[in-house]
């Protein structure tokens, strides 16, 4: 059989990982990972070597021809960089690599939530300008989106027993809590994306890959349920949200540079959306062009969301790819930031 | 049979006459076109009232309740608004009104030759601003784009047979001549229009109608072949086009409001669109998601070039939708100007 050569930028972060297990446990691909040169040496990068991937140097924001030819060889070429201020745009150089040493897919960065591009989400629109570029060069593609993530979408009880595993970012319900949106397990990425970049069904179009919808009250309910425990619902008006979002970024139009208000804005740019007009569902994925991962791929068995959450209060959840879920823990803080 | 009520926003421009053609001639539609409360009494909207279309009164400027009354009973609304400087943007607030009226599909304006937006020609990015702006509202749509015309894709002939319904806009050959490029008759605009805005595989999707795809060097070779006569080739460099583009920029950034720099601007971005990128052809509209009309409508048979071009030598054209061709004749103008 010939693997389809993978390689990935942004290997180390939390989707890059999934990806990378992902594509291993499905075994039909030859993995490589791009990794800056100041970086080689890291242990992280050790951990990468030690499971069998394969490290190529490259900047980019170093020089295109040198960034080309580290892209030498591979079929299929997937970023999954960081969503803060300049990783996004880096994409346009890795682009124009790709094109130049004959990438046969390129997935950008996309593994979010669904919004409309246009002044929502300041992240979004930065991606759409990568997606455009890729576009005008005529570079073949797949975008996936995939939701917001089963590990983050849980709020604590009381007794603390889900502390070990909560990152503190669901305590919030948004609005009536009764909007649906789209969840996905962060270890099934790579189940996804496995399947999705050899499929000629996706070429050139964007897919939706989920494993649930529901909403902020019926988690809680969940929660409840599971732990026996009564939680404080925590109740947030819309129009919360919306000035939080305006005073975001007032904040970033005085200093685009500082991260803490990028992230801030992005959090809150974040509930906008999939809270408050409630963007993040399959049907309004499908009205924006999506291909669903339930139409391609009906056979496919994602974790389940109850079964996950019960594994959290029974004390058996891990902290999947946690080493480097930094993009978390930024986000957490961000959110403390704008309390 | 229920007839489909269809309003149109720039009725009397050039790809309104031929929608309304088109709708008539279809026969299914009850048409309706917004007029401006300043020209209500202006002699084209007396032959619109003539025709049997029902005006209605409505400012895009004007209060967005005001508009949404306009807008009330109206199944689908199309927009084939003026490429200068401000219409497009004012198709936001259109947008908002066709979501508070509940239209059940909205064509924005297109209805233009292929490319990506990002860039390449600023009337593009002003239409993708409206299109994300329709998408952001989860408005029903449908984006139908129709190459370039017939009528202004031939050039002029030494003996001066043609010049009674020539633009002079063809009298450059950009780069080779082999650039492949999609034509359609303005009359077909009306027919094709007629078909996809009653069909539910189009809806939410972006459509590609047009009739034939063929090179700058073979609609010579054809002029050459039908009229006997020989022809000059004034070959215009790629480099002299993106130069142009330049240019026209340049002055557009420091006056946004001159009319003639803005069209000198549409039409150089047009060339370098076309003629330098070869974006307009069906290939790269099915790439960027684009359904082709070919495949929607098989049966159809639209005009056919040739047969056109012989009616052009042979004196038998006419300068159709001439009265209120003034987006042709001001490109012209702004072309002259560029040189």
């Amino acid at each position: 059989m010939v693997e389809t050569k993978v390689l990935l930028v942004g290997a180390t972060g939390a989707t890059g990982s999934s990806i990378i297990d992902g594509l291993f446990q499905a075994g039909n691909f030859e993995i490589f990972a791009l990794v800056r040169p100041a970086s080689m040496d890291k242990p992280v990068v050790e951990i990468l070597r030690q499971r069998n991937v394969k490290i190529r140097e490259g900047d980019l924001e170093g020089p295109e021809e040198v960034l080309t030819e580290a892209l030498r060889g591979i079929d299929v070429l997937i970023s999954s960089v960081r969503e803060s201020a300049t990783q996004q745009q880096d994409q346009i150089s890795l682009a124009n690599a790709a094109k130049r040493a004959g990438i046969k897919r390129f997935v950008p960065c996309g593994f979010g939530t669904i919004t409309s591009p246009g002044g929502i989400m300041r992240v979004r629109d930065q991606k759409e300008r990568v997606y455009n570029h890729v576009k005008q060069l005529w570079l073949p593609y797949t975008i996936i989106d995939i939701g917001w993530w089963y590990q983050i979408a849980f709020p604590r009880v009381p007794s603390g027993k889900v502390d070990y595993v909560s990152f503190g970012v669901a305590e919030e319900i948004i609005g009536g809590g009764n909007v649906l949106s789209a969840l996905t397990d962060m270890r099934d990425i790579g189940h996804y994306v496995a399947k999705i970049i050899v499929d000629e069904r996706t070429l050139n179009r964007m897919v939706f890959a989920y494993n649930t919808v529901i909403t902020q009250n019926q988690i809680y309910n969940l929660m409840e349920e599971i732990s026996g425990e009564k939680l404080e619902r925590n109740y947030v008006a819309d129009e919360t949200i919306r000035d939080r979002v305006a005073q975001c970024r007032l904040l970033a139009e005085k200093d685009p540079t500082d991260l803490a208000t990028l992230h801030s804005q992005l959090l809150a740019e974040h509930r906008l959306s999939w809270g408050v007009r409630g963007d993040n569902n399959p049907d309004y994925a499908k009205y924006l062009g999506y291909i669903s991962s339930k139409e391609l791929y009906p056979d496919f068995e994602p974790v389940d969301f109850r079964g996950y959450l019960k594994s959290v209060v029974e004390g058996k959840a891990k902290n999947v790819y946690i080493d480097d879920r930094s993009v978390v823990v930024e986000h957490a803080t961000a959110l403390e930031a704008t309390r």
